[in-house]
């Protein structure tokens, strides 16, 4: 008999965490960080810009063309209102990144709209705002990434046959660059990026110097316009605000910085400020600038030729190497913006996931530092997608623009509800939100008006947004977004039921240590592996018992002369099985086994488990232990062990 | 200390096989087969014909019109010698089936060419003729429901984009009643195969009694020829010998009852046989039937008509309720040709599994006494191959032929050199073959001449096609045979390796029982689920540690004072993980205990395994000892063990 409080050091142990040791290097994902890393891993100001602030740079790829789209409803003399439209798209940009970075800074943890709505308003409206930006991740890989595709394929109509392999080999790429660790993909794409913002700018520059110097023409040769009806409709103030709405693409991802901030260098809210700021100008003037030049030069809207190309075209005279360098930027930072999702969506539901919101997986962190769950199970979502809509879903891009608007709203209203509680609180109190403490802030009139008059801009937005463009698509998000919050829900549910049933109050008296165990070894030949597993049951406890299913009477003859020498006084039972079936006759015995048993008794299956060399080799062997746990799993008491045995 | 010889009952205790208890029931797939019945899961000759010659029936729908496709390269005038080509073919049929009717009875176990090579040709003949088998078999599946579905679509042109599915959708189909088991699937196949039988025979009976009464007129409107070159070739020796060679597609599938001979009910080689010659009876009266009513009414090859349409629609005077039934009847013969695979491919690769040269997972009969792993593999494979031919892989018919051809040649000519040497045995003597005894027999002579004629036929066709299919794809199969002997060469060294790994000869003496055992339980939180991890791991041995990965100080501190009360004295270590990684610093512990440990120290890790109530609960729970096995798998004397704890 054992006595389990024998031997024992019941002192408390206390050790501080190690460089893990470098057992698990890949070649494609890079030796593993050890945690000291972790700080390293994060990035500066010209990094952050680069993987936080394609998607919301890619936008001005088509941002300007939207707009003239609507407007070309009302025929070409609507087409003045694009550069008016863009100004305010821009103001409102403004605002919000006002907002914005008063959240960065409120909020260093980041989280964004989930974090400051969840804190401010309440757990419905952040888990509304969680599930608007999850859309917008969703829709933002499989858009940019089939948009990006779309301009190769246009430039090589050949190889229109293998868009969706080249969009998936696309994710599959920027999944891997991720999985890297967010410092390395930062690198990565940083070169890109840049190459895009500084081929725009030269783009713009040398358009207003022609304008100025008289040389700037119109486009030569402008392709088919494309008209929404037959009858030209009026200029109507439906139609602008329509125009305008299409147009508020252009501030899609502009909350990622907020959403990552934990991802930037000490001090992390300076940096992620200052660039939300430099963000905002680079999008700011290069939409405005192309809006400007798209007018002045008269692009139109059409199927066969993007308004960025018309634009090229026509400052660069032609379709030379600068039109070309515009090209291939645009098509990078179109397939880029997919990476601002990889870097926002992990880190959201990982922060879900810890409220248990999501799969509790989504909190774990790879070897290289980064949440591997997540980046994985976005690729996945947006391979299917991408599959399911043949790579061809860029009209889907207007339909999740409504998610970002509902996210903005939540996030600036939160804001401003929490500067209006601010402003109540004696300047000495303090009391604790969710996450940051609340205090006076005796800024708190001027910092509410700001936030509330962006909460108010974007609602308005919002509801321009739900009015004219509920039919291309946005009646979408209002079926999703319930979907995705009942699942949080169904989650959240799940994790309390359980902790409620595992909790230790009420529980009462444990049962006893000293039960009675008894040990079975299924095994169909005797070997070394069953030899090892034997010897580990033999450790186990004292009543083992070795079952052989019998289906060939001379191998079992074999068995029982084999264990005469090797089973060293072990019982062996032998189970016929006539037909040849193992598993069946092995499950009737161990259901007789627990027919009989006393309480109390536990019963440990041991199964001898071969690791080859090669892990190919893997498919060659029976995976018994799996079988009978996906039929013994339920049976109380029933513990399936394997015992490895390193072949080789 | 545990004596482990203490309390042990070492008699052998032998058990008979009892019925399974029905825990596992299945909407779909039925419910669970007790052993008992393995008896009454065989099939008698009427459900026999229906499962095994489908394939073979199939082919007569295409073969006549394969050989016209040919014959078209000499125009119309060539057209005459269909006829005689038919009659050739079928009397290499009678020869085939004289052969296989012998290996029928010789071989009451069943195997056909693969067992027949093997056990007189020896191992490597065998492998051969089982490649070529394999390769039929795979094929089989995906080009007749693909050619069942192209009838389909030919039918309704506007399913033509959901084809892939459609044939998916079939391949699934068919895959789920063969889970059911054997007899239910001959149950569900009995009748179109039947209705196709009846439907033909009165198609072709109507057709002789029109043509004796002189009312059978020829095609209508006939479709357009579809000649081969611009210039017609002249009827040489070649283009006949190419015409032969493609109508012996007629022969595809014969081979199928011998590798099933142990579907069929006692007495089984008798059954089995009756069910073979019932098969060539039919499949060569239809397939002469065909190609001379073909003839009569001048029937053409054509892509857009087939031939069994064109004699159809002339024999009942249009596209009236029979000729629907015709053409239905030949696209679900089409489809169910298939069948004959599914009913093939797991009892030849339980043969080649049971020997060692495919995986052992494919011996293994499910809960409905069919070979589960081996259904589910074919079905994969054939539902790659859909996608990625997308259903359209008709002009793949010809190819597999050649593997046909081999196995025959091998099979017959394995035969063949069994009565040489059993005519040359003293009659009273007897030898052990592989799996039948070779004796005396005095008709050997008769019986050689017979199989040896048969392989010298089959091997003449099988050079034929060699030449002059080569081009038209039959070269894949000089790539495809290669490899998969190949594989199976790799899969028996792998197994004769770990064999001899695990050998108990010069073993010397085992290891002793007593050794030091070490138990470690990480766990994340103190709750019921670790408690009963706790119990298991103080039952196992007296060194239990539980290890705790702290990330936040304060759950730190709530799993410190829960110890307290509940760890009743065990030993607990708290490991730092300042940047909240879980897995690196547990890896960390274990490997310094695993350096500093003592020789012949095994060390169990112990992890609670929630087991929901909800399956699609388990999506929700971090999968931690699946981590730690994939890291510790390659450490020798690590086990992890997992106790499940029921959650409601």
């Amino acid at each position: 008999m054992i006595n389990p409080e024998d031997n024992q050091d019941t002192s408390f142990i206390h050790r501080t965490a190690e460089k893990p040791t470098a057992n698990i290097s890949h070649y494609l994902l890079g030796r593993p960080l050890p945690t000291a890393d972790a700080a390293h891993e994060t990035i500066g100001k010209a990094v952050g810009l680069a993987v936080f602030a394609s998607d919301a740079l890619s936008s001005t790829a088509y941002a300007t063309q939207e707009i003239l789209v609507i407007l070309a409803a009302a025929g070409t003399i609507a087409f003045g209102y694009v550069f008016p439209i863009s100004l305010v798209i821009v103001v409102l940009l403004g605002i919000v990144v006002m907002s914005y970075e008063q959240i960065v800074h409120t909020y260093p943890q980041g989280g964004g709209a989930y974090i400051v709505a969840s804190d401010n308003l309440g757990q419905f409206p952040g888990l509304i705002a969680g599930a608007a930006l999850l859309i917008e991740y969703f829709l933002t890989v499989s858009v940019s990434v089939s948009a990006g595709v779309a301009q190769i394929v246009s430039a090589y109509p050949e190889l229109f046959n293998y868009r969706v392999a080249i969009a998936l080999v696309c994710v599959a790429l920027i999944t891997i660059i991720n999985l890297r660790g967010v410092r390395e993909s930062g690198m990565a794409f940083a070169i890109p990026s840049f190459f895009f913002i500084i081929i725009m700018f030269i783009t713009i520059g040398t358009g207003l110097f022609r304008m100025v110097t008289g040389t700037l023409g119109t486009v030569i040769d402008p392709p088919h316009i494309n008209f929404h009806g037959e009858a030209l409709d009026g200029i109507t103030a439906f139609l602008l605000l329509h125009a305008f709405s299409s147009g508020t693409a252009a501030l899609t991802g502009v909350e990622a910085i907020s959403n990552g901030i934990t991802a930037f260098k000490e001090p992390r809210s300076r940096n992620a400020g200052i660039t939300l700021i430099w963000m905002s100008l680079i999008l700011g003037s290069l939409f405005v600038g192309i809006s400007f030049l798209a007018h002045q030069i008269v692009a139109v809207p059409s199927e066969t030729e993007t308004v960025i190309s018309q634009v090229a075209r026509t400052i660069f005279n032609g379709q030379g190497l600068m039109y070309l360098f515009v090209i291939a930027g645009t098509t990078v930072i179109l397939i880029l913006a997919a990476n601002t999702s990889f870097a926002g969506f992990p880190r959201l539901s990982a922060m879900l996931a810890k409220d248990g919101f999501m799969p509790r997986q989504l909190t774990y962190r790879g070897s290289r530092l980064v949440y591997s769950y997540g980046i994985v199970a976005l690729a996945v979502i947006a391979g299917i997608q991408i599959v399911i809509f043949q790579a061809s879903v860029t009209r889907l891009i207007p339909l999740y623009a409504i998610g970002v608007f509902l996210s903005f709203t939540l996030a600036q209203g939160g804001m401003a509800w929490r500067w209006w509680r601010s402003g109540r609180l004696d300047p000495n109190e303090k009391r604790s939100g969710h996450s940051t403490r609340l205090h006076y802030d005796k800024r708190w009139f001027i910092k509410m008006s700001a936030n509330g008059f962006g909460a108010f801009c974007t609602f308005v937005v919002l509801c321009v947004f739900a009015v004219t463009k509920f039919r291309d698509g946005a009646w979408i998000v209002i079926i999703l977004l319930p979907m995705l919050i009942g699942i949080f829900l169904w989650i959240k549910k799940h994790y309390s039921g359980l902790a409620d049933n595992l909790s230790l109050e009420n529980y009462g008296e444990p049962p006893p240590y000293n039960v009675r165990h008894r040990v079975l070894v299924p095994m169909s030949n005797v070997h070394q592996g069953t030899l090892a597993a034997l010897r580990y049951a033999r450790m186990l406890s004292d009543d083992v018992t070795a079952v052989h299913i019998s289906m060939e009477p001379e191998d079992t003859e074999k068995v029982r002369e084999k264990w005469e020498t090797w089973g060293r006084g072990t019982r062996l039972v032998i189970v016929d099985s006539p037909y040849r079936l193992f598993l069946e006759p092995l499950l009737n015995y161990i259901n007789d086994i627990l027919s009989s048993r006393q309480p109390n008794e536990t019963i440990t299956i041991i199964v001898p488990h071969f690791v080859p060399a090669m892990r190919a080799h893997n498919a060659l062997h029976m995976q018994t232990a799996e079988m009978l746990r996906r039929e013994l799993l339920a049976t109380p008491g029933v513990v399936i062990t394997e015992v490895p045995y390193q072949v080789l």
